[in-house]
């Protein structure tokens, strides 16, 4: 569900790029358990004026992404009120013969693989980003994977999130973390000076993959690169509990589940 | 979807029956296409004053449906924001070995069939109602139904939904017409002075079904009554267009499509 004034400003972004998020933002959802799209229902309270103009500029922006990965919009519900905008997007899929992939797979020793980059999406990307679900499907095929989650609460967070449902503990190698572009633009202009690598590990909304992969499996991975994104190693899984970050120096600190806490504004 | 100020006003209406009839317009929606239901997923939209607590109270009057219907509660999404109380649920089920029921099957000369009575659910069944999901599986498990809608925005502009759907007519008797005591309260009460009958044709949120059934068919349910709720027989569907309404003098004249205009205020 996207809220104006909590997930965009009527004004500051178009209203086919919100009516995308509301759908992609589901689509990753369904590439974090490497299920295929089916259907999507859509839900809409629009405020009074210009209500059809609005919702045909949201679906503006959903459609070519329902077709690019063959959802059918299959129905929903549309509204008018005297409140702010509400979407409110439900996508169903289905798993492959593989069966869904969860959070609570990790084991200590498994690799942490990431795709794409890292931090600042609030620049953009948190809109126009990809889902994932062809790269889950494709990695879900071919290779095992034990775990796995779309970056959306931030790096650090999100990763909190395998190790709990796992009972698992996680290092992550600084100096691997592919951090974006963004990242760097966004520790350039922060006037709390938070560092670009700072801001790869807690920024949310990157909406990339973070798999949990069998160190052997990993290896094979990294070797053939078999998506057209970049997947990148950054640590691995740890029996027992505890998160920490590994400094280019070797140096060992705690990791702290930086990132969007949920039910909260911040 | 429901909107406060909409479809509720908070201080009017204890917020369990509120979490209820978001949950139970869906069923009403499965009952419509004789469908069981399977899981839902529970959208919010909280105020940020007291959040934690609405959800509770919402859950609270949802959660007792979900049991008596077998549905699990699979997932959702739960925000906080300035705005008001936004409520979006899915419901998801599956046909019987019987197809799904659709509004378009009906065929002239097939007896038109209500469940239960009619207008007035203003007075408090519109949040109360039994979503008719073991009446529709029950009768399409065991008769022959051409087609089906669930009463929410009126009987007759419902009926004018099937008829469209189907490319037929349709003549409503209504002296045969199940005229819930409500309507007649509200007629009492009603300062324009529209009459119980008035009510039960054009008020929404019966959800009751309506449903076309071969004539033979027809007059098995009526002996058998095989539901625990009335089923009525208020006319029949015609070959050709146009919906009339037979008085209890044989007089006939047009029957408008009265009742709730979706994406209007009314």
């Amino acid at each position: 569900m996207l809220t104006e004034g909590v997930d965009f400003r009527l004004g500051e972004v178009s209203l086919a790029r919100i009516g995308r998020k509301s759908l992609a933002v589901n689509l990753s959802d369904l590439a974090a358990m490497a299920a295929r799209p089916v259907a999507a229902v859509v839900a809409l309270a629009l405020p009074h004026d210009g209500a059809l103009d609005l919702a045909r500029q949201l679906y503006e922006g959903m459609l070519p992404l329902a077709e690019e990965f063959d959802l059918a919009i299959a129905g929903g519900d549309t509204n008018c009120w005297d409140g702010p905008l509400v979407i409110s997007v439900t996508v169903l899929g289905v798993p492959t013969d593989r069966g869904v992939l969860t959070r609570s797979g990790a084991q200590g020793g498994d690799a942490i693989l990431v795709t794409g980059s890292l931090g600042g999406s609030i620049l953009g990307r948190h809109f126009d980003f990809q889902p994932r679900v062809a790269e889950s499907l494709r990695l879900q095929e071919r290779f095992t994977l034990h775990a796995g989650i779309d970056c959306s609460d931030g790096l650090a967070k999100d990763l909190s999130h395998v190790c709990e449902a796992s009972g698992v503990g996680a290092e992550v190698w600084q100096a691997e973390i592919p951090i974006s572009p963004d990242a760097y633009l966004l520790a350039e202009q922060d006037p709390q000076g938070d560092s670009a690598l700072h801001h790869a590990l807690s920024d949310g909304e990157d909406f990339e993959l973070i798999l949990a992969v069998p160190e052997e499996e990993a290896k094979r991975i990294l070797m053939e690169q078999p998506l057209g994104v970049p997947i990148t190693r950054i640590g691995r899984f740890l029996a027992g509990d505890g998160m920490w970050q590994v400094a280019a120096d070797g140096s060992r600190s705690p990791l702290a589940a930086l990132g969007f806490e949920h039910g909260r504004d911040s």
